[in-house]
């Protein structure tokens, strides 16, 4: 049976069924009435909403309905965790071309599910419509407990960090399109991490409890990233390119490449933040994950960045990969 | 310019330009950061979204740029208002193909703000894609001052109530999809009340202060609308075809077809109540805009609905039009 034939009433009583009871304490109102109610915990609340369109950001011959949902959550929930916050309440806007499978549909709310139990998310409420093509909105709401992490704090000085490794998305996704599969271990390594990233929500709320101010998630990737940091705090900054965290099974499969996507691949969703130098010590040993220090920020042009190799040698993107900056094509 | 070449950081610093200064003095972090935080006045939170999609939901050769961002929000605000509550803070989702002059979302943002200001609401955030066709995901916040409205409270015995009039919205549709205009002061009317609805927040705020329970806004239509009380209640319902305040204008300019509109054209964005009959006086004196008794709560099958003509003879909807009820078709 297809979404046009069960129609949207049919369809929503279907969802309401996977979603289930509401696993939250707070929650009054949910799927089923003008809109959803809950008792916040906390007044500081945070709200994101990110919009996932078949053929833009997906394709559905390389990605299951399953792991859809899970990404569609996956990156909201990693924008919520950027700010330091704990993931709450998410309302889902569907558009479906009528002749979508009704299976397709539960299975793009299995994988809702599987990654909101993980995080303690209940699906409140949303709204289904027809579309020509696939469109999935997420919109989240969160709280934070331990202080908010901004975009906006970083001061010249702090040691630029970030957990994880980075270039592991980008290279999924180059596997996936390019349908070029290698031993099943890394195989299976690269499509999650390109299709089911894992938010870093409690290494944030770890950070900003230890008084980090400063954050972002790597969506858009480190080089757009750190520039975006480095606008809205209004200072430049020095990446050690020799120290990013590049994963050992990116360099094992793209080689050269590599470099590439830790730098502009985007969608590790890892956190890039910066904190003063006399607390990094402490930072490696209290988050569970790796933590590498790759840069520092400095005074200058806000949003400026300057890529350094080992030897302090200038590197810039030609637009073909990573080389050494050359003089005579500075701005002047 | 168009959106392909402006490029979507560009498009962001064009917008946060037109949303301005929050408004709103809970506002701790608005557009430019991974996600927007506010404090609340009140624990009890409320959300909703709703989604319009090109060639579905809007044809951009009926409907003004303009025009589209007021009823992008309208419809939200409503949902919001149809729970008791008063809106504060909005996110914006945009899926725009490439060639989207830059001038178009200008002025979908200014209709935003138009209606934003009306109702004190801040945008606060969203995101910007591309996309096939345009795509418009609206989430909006709220709180509840006086007390919930939901769709589940209504008891038999109840006055079912509405504000306003009906029929406008499908017949400003009507108008618009058959290109036939009216004398200009029925024309713009009939425009405005498909595309410019105007929520009733302070209405619904009067009702849930007053002691109301029960509402839902007329989205969908009378008939389905009123349905989804009686089944989200539990009861059974009786409407008195005579008492529907179809507007006079959709009457002259409709004739027979104007029942049809006000009980399944739906978007006239009113709210649809129940009430203890020893209220409705109160009522009707205390709201802003006319309030008409249209039917009331029975016991019976829930979501089963009875239409009676004056003379309390049983209508039923034939796909051609309402007509008497004839008991050789009943669902024996």
């Amino acid at each position: 049976m297809n979404v046009g034939q069960l129609g949207e009433f049919g369809l929503i009583d279907m969802i309401a069924g996977i979603v289930g009871k509401p696993s939250r304490q707070g929650m009054v109102v949910g799927i089923g009435d003008d809109a959803s109610v809950w008792r916040a915990d906390r007044l500081l609340q945070i709200a994101t909403t990110d919009i996932l369109i078949q053929g833009i950001h997906f394709n559905l011959d390389t990605v299951t309905w399953r792991e859809l949902g899970w990404k569609a959550l996956a990156v909201n929930i990693s924008d919520i965790a950027a700010m330091g916050g704990d993931p709450t309440y998410a309302l889902i806007s569907l558009g479906l071309p009528p002749e979508t499978e009704i299976e397709s549909v539960a299975e793009l709310y299995r994988g809702l599910m599987d990654i909101a139990a993980r995080f303690g998310v209940d699906i409140c409420g949303g709204n289904i419509s027809g579309a020509p093509v696939v469109v999935i909105n997420v919109s989240l709401n969160g709280e934070a407990p331990d202080g908010l992490l901004t975009r906006s704090a970083a001061v010249a000085g702090d040691r630029i960090a970030v957990t994880g490794y980075l270039g592991q998305a980008a290279a999924g996704l180059e596997m996936l399109t390019s349908g070029i599969d290698f031993d099943p271990a890394m195989t299976s390594f690269l499509r999650d991490a390109h299709l089911r990233p894992y938010p870093r929500v409690a290494e944030a709320r770890i950070l900003a409890s230890c008084g980090v101010k400063t954050a972002i998630d790597l969506s858009d990737g480190l080089v757009s990233d750190m520039k975006h940091i480095g606008e809205a705090s209004g200072v430049a900054a020095v990446i050690w390119v020799d120290r990013l965290p590049v994963h050992p099974f990116v360099s094992a499969a793209y080689g050269s490449r590599a470099l590439e996507f830790a730098l502009t691949g985007g969608e590790d969703y890892e956190l890039l933040f910066t904190v003063g130098s006399g607390l990094v010590d402490d930072l490696q040993k209290s988050l569970p994950v790796p933590v590498a220090v790759i840069g520092e920020i400095v005074a200058g042009e806000p949003g400026e960045v300057f890529y350094l190799d080992k030897k302090g040698r200038r590197m810039e993107w030609t637009g073909r990969g990573w080389e050494h900056f050359r003089p005579a094509e500075d701005h002047v």
